[in-house]
């Protein structure tokens, strides 16, 4: 689709896990890369693991602004000023304010938000990595006012980083990371806040649902206040309709019995309908798969010599995943393979030695 | 800490996924088994997986109830009549019926209530395994006019089936699974139901997070209807508790800027401090872990020859996770290593030609 080369010159500016990873890859590329940081140390260290040059790079086609998101409209400002030929991207993760300082200035046309869904539990310029964005989507936000060019350039980066692609602007935008990222989040904190004055032995009663459930609650707080503060709007407007359907639920379990069967089979088969949205969770292209169950002792070695057997099987892996808690004494080890290859990967694995089933 | 012996004789009334699996996992330690179900085809298929026999046992020292839930009640008083010395179990997710309903009868003494905290995808007789439980909580749930011996006979069950027997009265227990299942149910339902009216490309950006939140949101409805009406009390409760959170996050949106942060702030710090609450989730006694990152082609073969690969580098597996996503091309496996080993399974990954990084 994208027709722009990747660009020859260019300039990353902030070289956290984000700006040093884009760095990584397009230098990688071919692309020489000038790495700038508030911190010039942090600039230096992104340069040590090959990220590009601390040295000017004279007339960057593409600048890339990596910085914290609450100077990103500032920043992008003051680069479309400083380079009047350059396309200038940015990765923050809620567009509508860079859109809003942009709007009506003279670089407008030359700037396309970018916002790539990726990222590691690290951070900073040794945690990046050229490889972060493979098969990642990544929000490609144009405004009426961008050139074609521009919006070519940045989805040309995306494209060559091996990240797919999504055109949208930015109301767009910052409605569908409410609606997939932030109000899970708020919904994570909010259910994992009710363990705090919990007893200790109701949480030994605990299992995966409740470790899916509020897993990503677990984030930093600072970097949360900024994104709901920028976001205030569209997550208030979904966590507000959330709260009707809470009150439909309260007012549920208020009547009990037929009552309470109508309301919450509704409420219910909503949130079945919702997760079968979600893309790809339900592949329709791809055959059914089964699960194959192994529970795994906690001790060294035993998740490897698993992997290792599984490997030998021969079967085909769709899917694993090990419900591994600490503190128990065996993990449960979940395969998906196709449905018809779970009988051959339970009687490998059990001639193996593993307490496999289905 | 139990000295109580596994039964010799055993009845199992309701023969799916739990009943079969408890009839099979005390078959396979020496107990003679008669299984028994509304549906007796249902018991001749349990039957004839190994899980017992159809036959009637004469004297069961322990009879275990595995129906329906909403049939427990009547289905215990019926058994502890009909069987005048045997202790009598059942498996139910809510405990405050059966209790209710056994209290002040003849049998309150031999009756103690048992719910495991295992399951799979798969329900009926033929999905049951003697494996089901090892490593699992299970709940068992006293009486102040329960006999010791009964509690002691219930736990020696649950021992003996590699579980972790935590005993507790049925307050105590509906209110716990009301905070770890059933409050985080109904949460990962209303965030998934948000998704129904939702632009299929607002859902392309969806990650990890998203799907981690409304995986438990999949589940049949009729059996979340019945569990939701039996524990309405302590449900509602904590999701009233729930809704005043997040009442003070739509006031602090609606805010904004300091007003916002002072009171979001307390609220984020409450989710991470709950999250660290849940056992083993951060096991104390563990070195650090490290996350080795590689992102993997979704093609037949791929995920197997990693996972060979990892057998082969020699280093431990803490945990494992692919956020494997249908119709992208690439998974993101996520290994967790101990710290100090991280880089060597990153070298070893490499030089076996995969992408791997830190």
């Amino acid at each position: 689709m994208s027709s722009a080369a990747l660009p020859q010159r260019a300039l990353v500016v902030g070289c956290g896990l984000i700006g040093t990873s884009i760095a990584l890859a397009l230098t990688a590329r071919g692309c020489r890369v000038h790495l700038r940081d508030a911190d010039p140390s942090v600039a230096e260290v992104a340069a040590s693991v090959g990220a590009g040059t601390v040295d000017p790079v004279e007339d960057p086609e593409l600048v890339v602004v990596a910085t914290p998101p609450s100077v990103v409209p500032d920043t992008v400002l003051a680069l479309l000023a400083e380079f009047p030929d350059a396309v200038v991207t940015d990765v923050a993760s809620v567009k509508r304010p860079v859109a809003a300082a942009v709007a009506g200035t003279p670089g407008e046309r030359r700037f396309v938000g970018g916002h790539p869904m990726a990222g590691t539990e690290r951070s900073g310029p040794t945690a990046g990595s050229a490889l972060l964005f493979e098969g990642r989507p990544w929000a490609v936000v144009a405004s009426s006012q961008s050139d074609e060019t521009a919006v070519e350039s940045v989805r040309a980066l995306v494209v060559a980083l091996d990240a797919v692609p999504l055109v949208m602007d930015a109301e767009e935008h910052d409605a569908a990371v409410a609606l997939v990222s932030h109000v899970p989040h708020v919904i994570s904190v909010l259910t994992a806040g009710l363990l705090v004055g919990a007893p200790r032995d109701h949480l030994d009663l605990a299992g995966p649902g409740l470790r899916d459930v509020t897993r990503i609650a677990g984030s930093p707080t600072g970097m949360w206040l900024q994104i709901l503060d920028s976001n205030a709007g569209p997550v208030r407007e979904l966590l507000a309709a959330l709260r009707l359907d809470l009150d439909r639920v309260l007012d549920a379990l208020d009547d009990g019995g037929e009552v309470l069967a109508g309301r919450l089979s509704d409420v219910l088969d909503a949130g079945r309908a919702g997760t079968r949205r979600i893309p790809g969770k339900h592949g329709e292209e791809r055959a059914e798969g089964a699960l194959v169950l192994v529970p795994v002792a906690d001790r060294p070695g035993a998740l490897s010599a698993l992997m290792a057997d599984i490997g030998e099987s021969g079967v085909n892996i769709e899917d694993f995943r090990i419900n591994h808690e600490y503190g128990r004494p065996v993990g449960l080890a979940q395969i998906e393979v196709a449905a018809d290859r779970a009988d051959h990967l339970t009687s490998s694995l059990t001639e193996r030695g593993w307490p496999a089933y289905r």
